[in-house]
């Protein structure tokens, strides 16, 4: 660590409040990406951003796409070091069911959570505003205190993490070339544990696909129809059913060719890692792992692939009661790949399951909802031990390298397309309720979030 | 047929436009009862029920229930003949997909249908609004003729039907007195055939369910727990699947414990029916009959069992995409039931079945919608015979006696409860798409049924 870093942790801490102050000017921005209606708000999102970062000093411009827009930042002031690019998204989740959420989702707050800590409520304030400004507002306070920055800084925030990032692909194949760095960083991750700091070393891919089911050309009234006429409910589940072999694995045919095991000593590192199956799935109210049986939770989530209805919906679904017969059943369903599975090559064969499987007088009709292959990031680059070092320096607690279950596209993009590999370096808590009702991130996340990246900052500006 | 009969039938064709907009007036109150938000507006199609028999000189009023409110209206003109009961419902189903709609639902147009024939548009237009006004319409005329019905007419319109009368027992409990008839005639049924006219004879009965399952105690990040947790929609999904059996049949145990063939003479006499299978499904775009294998349509809709998904939900289901597990997962169930079978036993045979399918992790709750036995109309009533030559008359084709899939549990009741029989006459049409968008009843429907219900009142009257 460098004398250069204890002036900017101390700054930091003199100046948090005023950090909050912006985390919570940015988490008010109602910036749900999926939903047409808040198009506008999701620009006012990226516009806040430009202003931002551009009021720092800053050459920040706000980037127009198909979609949503992008906010290019660079950083003038270093002339050494190597150049990093940061990447995060200011889009946000929606909010339904709004009703199980115990304040304005768009409204945050600073409370005192249940383990009596601190925590900033709101939809975003940990996916991804809170996590992308402890980089904003470390690099903000580096800057305040030494002029310029230690090394390269490009930032990069898209609009729509939350929607599949279809305008991502076309914007790096376009701006490439600013773009490209020498590692990329990306905050959108958990910690290992409340105080134990990790970085990602595996990322699950993911095939999003939507399935509508279609029987008759109209809805019927079950009395009249019931039994005779084919029930696009009862398909859809019995189709839904099938996707599920008894023993929790995926019984989609071919679905587990190109899965490789993981090595010896990668499974080894992860039964060391001290991880509570117990404690993870009681904290959200379940105690047996519902995966592959014979499998660890951990293998389960980080290692082995699977499918999730996220969304399923057709007929009568109000107060009362419709004898109806719908002509339509609809679902949104998931898919998390592992290291060697070809999104495209799992997307055929689920549609092909679903095909062999449709009865008489049925028709179904895809829509794709993104695909990604499953990243690994190499565990013996140049920057991954200096920016493990760092973060245990700030939390007296050893950084550990894990796996992680969540997708995140942009990193095999930014390797595919830029040559670029990644640090995924993140301080959300595993309850932090991202994409749930009563999201927050804890002010321990936001305020040693800030300083863990001016420790990361000095760390690999050091990097030859 | 009595020489009364001409002049009446005369006055109805010279009036039919008036009657129309008095329909048209009834189907723009949106008196959906499913819906608390609708409320005021079931009590403003009561008044209206009542402001227009009392306008006609019957002794009219409308009775508060715990729910929606009764019509009750008595004629108190004639004294001699068989004192009759009406029965109708003044309150309809919900709209919704109202984007499926071709014309506001709730305002009512007379267009021509694609087969040329007049068609009134709207949402109760058949179901139930135009079906009981060809009654009070028929009424209407013959007093307007001769000054007095010839026989005694009790008026009762509910406003619960649609969503499983939950006030009609205790009213009919409270009032029996005042309501009981020597027969009911309820006009709630489709013709045979678009010009062939008919009375229902054997009506399924109805168990509705609502079931939710909850997994984890909130929704949950499919990256972070995809696999590991129970999904409740895959489980209810699972659920649903093993309610049916490849064969179409129902897979609940003992559900078809109590059901009985029907008798040979009238199996003989549905199969000379020239019911036509392709036609039936052919009309909604099918064409394979879903049911038990092996059984005909008309059996599979009149005189078997079923099990229907109405609705099923759970997860994301707005636009574009989450990867949400959600916490919980619901759907709404009925049972169509047939003579036999008790709605008691088959309520807790299917949650018996439900919860010994509920894997770990998992809870259930249930909700009850209604439930009511099958009903059987004795075809040697002294009152059956005079109504199907009273129809033959009309239509100038022979009048059937048919079965129906729907369930109609205010015929179970006004048997149980007031030892009364009934005759379901009705004029609505297969096609009609009650409960379903873009709901229209004929113009022919509506004169024809009003002359119907002329001749039927002059040979109900003549009946000692």
């Amino acid at each position: 660590m460098s004398a250069a870093v204890d002036p900017v942790l101390a700054h930091v801490d003199a100046h948090i409040g005023e950090s909050l102050e912006r985390l919570m000017a940015l988490v008010r921005i109602p910036s749900i990406s999926t939903d047409p209606a808040y198009a506008a708000q999701c620009t006012k999102a990226g516009q806040w951003l430009v202003d931002d970062l551009a009021g720092q000093g800053y050459d920040a411009s706000l980037r127009q796409t198909a979609g949503h827009p992008m906010v290019v930042a660079h950083d003038k002031g270093a002339t050494s070091g190597p150049h990093v690019l940061f990447y995060g998204h200011y889009d946000v989740q929606p909010v339904d069911p709004i009703g199980l959420w115990s304040s304005d989702p768009f409204e945050p707050a600073l409370r005192e959570g249940p383990d009596g800590e601190k925590e900033i409520t709101g939809r975003g304030t940990s996916d991804d505003k809170g996590q992308l400004l402890t980089f904003v507002e470390a690099c903000r306070a580096w800057k305040a205190v030494h002029g310029t920055l230690p090394l390269r800084v490009t930032f990069l925030f898209e609009g729509e993490e939350e929607s599949g990032s279809p305008s991502l692909l076309p914007f790096l194949d376009a701006t490439g070339d600013e773009l490209r760095a020498d590692v990329a960083l990306v905050c959108d991750t958990d910690m290992w544990g409340p105080d134990t700091p990790s970085i990602n070393s595996m990322l699950r891919g993911l095939v999003g696909e939507e399935l509508t089911i279609t029987c008759a050309d109209k809805d019927l009234h079950s009395g009249m129809f019931g039994s005779a006429a084919r029930n696009p409910n009862q398909v859809l589940a019995e189709i839904i059913a099938s996707l599920r072999n008894p023993d929790g694995s995926v019984a989609i045919e071919g679905f587990y060719d190109d899965v490789a095991e993981v090595p010896a000593a990668v499974a080894e590192q992860w039964r060391n890692l001290g991880f509570s199956e117990a404690g993870y799935l009681g904290s959200v109210g379940l105690k047996t792992p519902a995966g592959e049986a014979g499998r660890s939770v951990l293998e389960q989530i980080w290692s082995r692939p699977t499918c999730e209805i996220n969304g399923m919906w057709g007929g009568y679904t109000g107060d009362g009661f419709k004898t109806v017969i719908p002509s339509k059943a609809s679902a949104k369903i998931s898919f998390r790949l592992v290291s060697g599975q070809d999104p495209v090559k799992i997307r055929a064969a689920f549609r092909a399951h679903v095909e062999a499987r449709l009865p008489a007088d049925c028709t179904v009709s895809f829509k794709p909802h993104g695909g990604s292959p499953a990243i690994t990031v190499p565990v013996d680059g140049p920057y991954l031990a200096p920016a493990l070092a760092a973060l245990t320096d700030e939390w007296n607690k050893p950084a550990v390298v894990v796996g992680s279950g969540g997708s995140i596209p942009v990193v095999g993009e930014f390797k595919r397309r830029l040559g670029m590999d990644t640090l995924l370096i993140g301080f959300a808590r595993i309850d932090d309720r991202i994409h749930s009702p009563n999201e927050k991130y804890n002010l321990k996340s936001f305020h040693k979030g800030i300083r863990s990246w001016v420790r990361v900052l000095d760390a690999l500006a050091a990097v030859k």
